[in-house]
């Protein structure tokens, strides 16, 4: 298929970090190309931290990453993520799934969001706040996620996040006003997946006075209209040992 | 489990790019969580080029990354793939795999190669180039992977790649001398995973004049004793759109 679009570029920017004083995040974050072009990626919360929380995180990410290789719709998936998880835990365990696709049939970003954590969305008319109630998946029979779709043209950003981000500062009394900071990191049409990631996280920390309260994981997506100098697709994963 | 090692970080670099004039690589890079503890990356070559190479590469991607987010062992994932595709496409076609495992529980990297192309290790002793004989998955019965172990320690670099970048130059006969390429670009035990995977890539495309004649895809993961600001895990995807 050719597309008669000017070229775009997709950014995408991961930063996570577990709970102070713990081994492991028990937040889950994977990535996966969709069979018919594009690439999807999924953020799962586990109840609670640390090892367990890591296992139900990885169950959760594994059945939608499994689900989205073969084709299966966004909305599908994280429905058949929360029953399976319903099942498998008898509605005992809850997690938080966010899935953000970039669908290269559709054009189109879809977001399923099963998450009381908001969403910032940025478009080229303005910043948007999703925060239609939703569910996590796990405990509430027939969970469905909240779907929203989105144009896939520059000038866009999703922020997408865990409850960590949310709660920092909860027990120094100084929380994050997020959208603001999502507004001053994005002024200007500035769309940095990185900074605004990195930026987001480090405020937390500070927010934490550096020892985390919760697991936090933060995901930025990007479009801009860079041209690639190479036509390359570039991953980079950087991890402490 | 805690390791009284000292503080060491992960980094991965992955540069891809398609055959020229094809609008997608049939090469697939997929990375996922190991259960235990650690991450695996996967790099499939699907035979031929363009949506039919892309459609294998996939299938055998999809199948080692869900064999290994369950935990099943590198060396069974890499038999699992082949025996899958063999019976899925009765032996009629070809794909070249490699995993490589950061292994957390065995502190160890675990490569398995079904690839004629080599791959470079770098270790504290000096670089070794491993090219033992090595069978693609998925045509010939019983097929078994080549596997390497190597202690998860810092002044430690993997370069594996399809081959793209082993045949490029071959119609402007400037062909790579990638032993030597690989020796000057980690020279004096510069690692840096990013720089390396760039370079090897650009000097691919140079060689073909800017029109790769194949799909090219590059992994580098070095082990460093950089020490985490801040403990969080990082990553990072561009694409063009």
């Amino acid at each position: 298929m050719v597309y008669n679009v000017p070229p775009m570029e997709l950014n995408v920017a991961v930063a996570k970090v577990g709970r102070y004083a713990t081994s492991e995040s028990g937040d889950t974050f994977e990535m996966i190309e969709r069979p018919q072009g594009g690439l999807s990626f999924v953020l799962v919360d586990g109840q609670h931290s640390g090892r367990g929380a890591k296992n139900i995180s990885n169950v959760v990410a594994r059945k939608a990453i499994s689900d989205l290789a073969e084709g299966v719709r966004d909305g599908a998936v994280a429905r058949a993520a929360h029953d399976y998880l319903f099942t498998y835990r008898q509605g005992k365990v809850s997690a938080t799934l966010n899935i953000i696709s970039v669908d290269l049939v559709t054009r189109t970003i879809v977001l399923a969001r099963n998450n009381h954590c908001p969403a910032v969305v940025i478009t080229p008319s303005g910043l948007r706040w999703l925060d239609q109630p939703s569910n996590p998946v796990g405990i509430y029979a027939r969970t469905k996620p909240n779907m929203t779709e989105l144009p896939l043209q520059a000038e866009t950003a999703v922020i997408v996040f865990t409850d960590g981000l949310m709660s920092a500062g909860e027990f120094t009394g100084r929380q994050l006003d997020l959208p603001a900071l999502a507004r001053d990191l994005t002024d200007y049409g500035m769309l940095d997946a990185q900074r605004i990631a990195d930026a987001l996280l480090a405020a937390a920390l500070e927010a934490d006075d550096g020892r985390p309260n919760d697991d936090i994981s933060v995901v930025v997506l990007t479009v801009t209209d860079e041209e690639s100098r190479d036509g390359a697709r570039r991953l980079l994963v950087r991890a402490p040992l």
